[in-house]
């Protein structure tokens, strides 16, 4: 879990889902957890989780339900949005511009308590910190263009990403 | 689906449930999934969907329960707030502010790629993507005042809204 | 529910769960409701309700599910965040630059209708409305800093949030 990863790698934990007996026949509610760990190697960074995600719903089995899909940490956001690097770019100066990083006490109170990323929690309060996507006949159900984000604002460490799956 | 609408229209796109016979009787879990389309005929609107979505919740019979409802384009919101002009025109000029409309590439990379709406993609991560919302006793289970909008940053097109809900 | 009570106490109305007969004993959906009632002292204010969540999820016996925790008003925020002072104190200069409280209706239409509160409306905006956090194994599934907060931006009055749970 607290293992170092590049950008492009991630850590899945799995949590077995209990066995399904003759009820698996039946429309019981099921659910899937599983968590995925991203070490962002940059201060603000965001990565596209979507593959990783896609075949944790395949491999649950589940055909309609709700996916809920969250940063487990509070300087992390996971959003949709579209996988292009000019509006990435753009996404980094809007927030620098919104909530600027600056260790000193002086600008953010927060850093009085040795930390130097209260900037991170108001960067991941504008991206959000979970989204709640629909299952339907087996798959994420999305527009053309949506895409997961991890949205890293204090990276450089490993953080964990939550993936819940409920449905029938 | 891509058929240009006015802003008071929607046309949806119906997912037939399965049929459910002596299953209805138990608390299984039930699932309906629809499609709204709006098209808002300017750039930013926003759209009061509430009595659409009331009536989606009142057909599925659905008694307890949650309901997702997103914008399934990344350059639109669904939110939760009043229904009074005055804040609408208030959040145009706000997130105007906070993310300026510019379809020069100097500002916004996004927009070397022939796109104009590098702004939207921002105003959205303001707005949100979805609402969940409580289904009790039957009904969106609301205070006096939520209501839920279609937000359109970048509009003059038709877009699409995914209202999903879970439960039994 | 509407009386007015301390930053630090809270009212709770109880919407009783049907009674489970041989059904608890299978994995049918069950599903659990409570509006707590908070009044903040001050206009602007943050208020851990972690706690409170965490009991209700011990009392409903749900082991796999989600739970959508929403502030009821318009004017108010539930989020996830950290459980620092000096951070919070952050968060409101923070929100105060972005959306400036100002009464007068030369800088918010919304305050022609003889309220004060438009900023209060766009504050929410940027904190959110709910949160939906993962009920893994009978409890929150939180990351190691997670607290759940009630964020108040017009306060001096009683205000509702809702708890709902759904699960098996």
């Amino acid at each position: 879990m607290g293992q170092s990863e590049p950008v492009s790698g991630y850590h899945i934990s799995r949590q077995p889902t209990r066995p399904l007996l003759l009820t698996q026949w039946l429309p019981f509610m099921k659910s899937h957890t599983e968590y995925l760990s991203f070490t962002i190697p940059t201060r603000m960074g965001f990565l596209n989780i979507t593959p990783t995600v896609e075949a944790i719903v395949a491999k649950t089995g589940i055909r309609e339900g709700l996916l809920l899909c969250n940063a487990m940490h509070i300087t992390a956001s996971v959003f949709i949005n579209d996988d292009e690097s000019g509006l990435h770019e753009d996404y980094k100066k809007w927030l620098e511009q919104l909530a600027p990083f600056d260790a000193s006490p002086q600008r953010y109170a927060h850093n009085r308590t040795g930390e130097d990323n209260a900037d991170a929690h108001m960067k991941r309060q504008i991206m959000g910190r979970e989204v709640v996507v629909a299952i339907t006949n087996g798959k994420l159900d999305f527009g053309p263009w949506e895409q997961i984000f991890y949205g890293e604002f204090d990276g450089r460490r490993a953080k964990r990403v939550l993936v819940k799956v409920i449905g029938e």
